[in-house]
């Protein structure tokens, strides 16, 4: 199976970002964590992409905040698809990272989820994956159900409280 | 070839969404066209989402203005990837469909283009078809690389101009 | 009399939505509670929206945050009317919810409160029914009346106490 | 049956507004048009919100721009439910009337539709007043049919037109 | 001397417009401060706004939160200038009360200072009854020059012990 | 009488402040028209503003555009009131000049109206002076009644009209 | 003297950078115009800014428009100071290209001018190049004194004609 | 060498710019810090700024929150380039100060870094100084291999905990 790729703009990411390993391990999904930044090592950004098809890689999940330009910078050098994660910051509460990352000029997608939407960026990179692999499409219909019954649940407890 | 479903809120988003056509078209990828309103026909967009991927869909493109549900409504009805398109409509200038869009909560993801980005939607749904079909892959590259040819050409046509 | 529902996309917006709730038994006015998903449990949505009015309900009121296409999609299902409180969650600052809410396109109105308006939720609901139902717009009189008292008693308390 | 009071803050909201009246008339429902400003003619507004029950009046539209107080203003002087309609001005886009009519304090409810959502506002006092009225109410399920034949019928239009 | 007059829309904005209070104690410009709810107590609002000029008021102070209509509401029924002071409250940072406040339509002003700006609120009062006071004249000019002392002393002090 | 100086950052604000230039003419208040830059004229600024108190101004009125700092540049330098009207340029909706003008630090406000608030910056400035002339004090009342006859009026008529 | 080197991601910025253009030329500083796109021409960019300083650049000017990564992308690759250049495109107004730009991270900074500020991107770039030329801190000087000028004219100009 | 110097609107600026202080030290750059408020001490800011050349300055950095109209007042006296630093203060997260200091009007640029982007706001003063002066040159470089290297580590020690 191909792997996905995890990259963070810095560490900090990592808190909120363990949300999407965990999706991922859930999955088994095959998957690399990495810490590359768009402007500080902009050149292990350019390797990593360049070679991210050979290297056996089928999606990029790139997570940064601020001025986020780690997903763009990747999906440069890669025709693989790139998830783009904003993370909220300390100031603008995350509109500057979710608007550098999903604004992207033509030619060039940053398939972007939530600010912070850590484990939605991981569903959606095993949604890809599933398009062609059907053990995975199953998987994922299996955690639908899961979240349903979840939702279900809460709905006949609170019912019951609330009205008791 | 999994098909790719190029769904619109309202017959006004055409204008926009003709960009993801013409892309869809030129990488001779399989689709369909439907007019489905999250609002105004749900019974519609419950029945095409829940037989998509029997219907032989890989990835469904969104496109809505304002409050735009469609992309999370489809969603909720299968586990193929959806892009979401938000439509710049007469107020706000696209900040509602973005947000609506994009702040998808922790189970159901979309995977969000640029306000009015419909090429890029194209763009992106190829490039998950991609994953499976080399010679998809091989069209991206010769895109990509076309992409900068006319950029250079640009490049070095307006230098001239405007050192001259 | 008619009863109201309130649904909540999460059960983490009980906390909240508690204000909607103890109006509703101040006012004596039967209410059912549920935690219903708009994307989670779609078709519990769908399902209850289809049967509100044959089930007894004169109003529906719907709690969400983030992307909150819950009231959008039970109001597409119904025809009664649907109050929609945005829920502010962890960024955004509840921007992301009223926009999700208040933009619905022609066709489909959701009568949307304020950023975690719970309580006004709740008097919203109350006035529809009060428009057939006298003894409700008497307690509506009297609660604006006590409210109006509660004004004027602080506003003598404190003009003595920051005057001395 | 109640009336509907359609109160505009200014002539000028009226090419907006005729939507709304449009749409009253189409469901037969009676109504009375007005021009009166909160800052301008507040003792009209007082005055019309205070004797509004005993005019025959069952809900009020209240259409502003800008710092759009008027349908706080009247809702303080009445307890029958006060719609509100942000119109979008020549600054802002219409985020101020949104905000200066959706955010109303804990007591005094506002049911805001979208910026210039003239239409919805008229379906929305319609849904109220049919929550007494049977034949309104099958007016809007009819309504609601019509809308979903409509957005049918040109999704398949234009699913042939595209596709051909 | 004429009187200012500082109204809050509730008693919970006072912790932040003490600053107001404190800035005319020490200029001893005569005052009363009144909780005054344009939604809850409108008529209070209409009668104290109307009575203002005979109750010996130069200058009225309105702070609000929210849809802060406040200020437009006493402002509508005098001819005294109206200083808006916009409250944050607990979402949208007080950019809803700012611009419920500022954008005020051609005909009734409403002067607006910063959000929480309290104290800026009396000084700007007290500019306005310094145009006839020229006892005010210059205790405001001491005001100016003393703040000036004061940061020329911080300047120093952080000088020496950043350079240290 | 003391006279109102209307300043201007650029001759460019004139068409937005006739509007103020054309109600102090119809109040016939003595005013002085300026085209001042807070940075392009700075020694101009500083100037006028420490003499406007000996050159007979009571009020200053301040008109810019984008990072709008000559209202708070002309308040650093004078006790008088100053009264700021954002204008609208060509990006950012006027937003960017708003918070420029009305966020003052504790010290020196600046009374801030609408985006191109021009008119109602003027009639800010009349209030102000009314305070200490009786005669300006009856012409705003005078002119407060004539704007209610106005809406009376448009509200007669536009309910014929749209009745019939 | 050093090289300006002026970079837009896309011939369409071409309009607004000419502003940049005509200031660089009537300074008669040495300037090289370049079309490069940080998404579709990232090799280009990376070998531009790796060489920049021995190909005898001092200051680099970087324009893009939506999510404008090309500031950020030539400052990871030089210690050369780069200007940045929001430029508003169709949606949004600007605010996306702003933040993309101004909100870099710690490390790497973008000096960032105002939203289509073309003119003012040329200044700053002379204002540092003047930091080691006399020649051209006296040419600033000159440019500032002229500017004064024009402001005076107009100044006296305009009160010429509104007076009379 | 020259010096830059460090001007902030308020003390309470200092816990924020203690980062740039620190950069400036780190480069053993020579440096002044002063506190002066562009409202609250003009004159200091225009005797400051009109004789920061002949004081031996190179680079401004000005520091302020709020209408944060420093850095535009200084630029206004000196053709010195100027760094502007938005402080977030308590309301609005920045983003007042942010245009405030961004959107300077035609001629008068203020080189603009994050919000709260104390550090960036050295690096870029000494990336200026750097033009004219090759040891700092080799610091900025040495600095950016280092933030490369550091990045690498984390990088390194990320995936190994991460992974195992």
């Amino acid at each position: 199976m191909k792997k996905v790729a995890v990259i963070m703009g810095s560490d900090s990411d990592l808190s909120v970002m363990n949300g999407c390993i965990e999706v991922l391990k859930q999955f088994e999904v095959p998957f690399e964590v990495r810490i590359i930044s768009a402007h500080r090592t902009p050149n292990t950004a350019h390797e990593f992409a360049s070679k991210a098809i050979e290297s056996g890689f089928g999606v990029i999940i790139a997570a940064a905040g601020k001025a986020a330009h780690l997903g763009g910078v990747l999906a440069a050098y890669t025709t693989l698809p790139v998830i783009g994660v904003p993370i909220k910051s300390s100031t603008l509460d995350g509109l500057d990272s979710l608007l550098s990352i999903v604004q992207m000029p033509k030619g060039i997608p940053v398939a972007t989820v939530a600010i912070n939407g850590a484990e939605n960026s991981a569903l959606l990179a095993i949604q890809m994956l599933a398009l062609s692999d059907d053990s995975l499409a199953i998987k994922l219909a299996e955690y639908k159900e899961k979240m349903a019954a979840e939702v279900a649940a809460k709905d006949e407890k609170i019912c019951r409280e609330v009205m008791s």
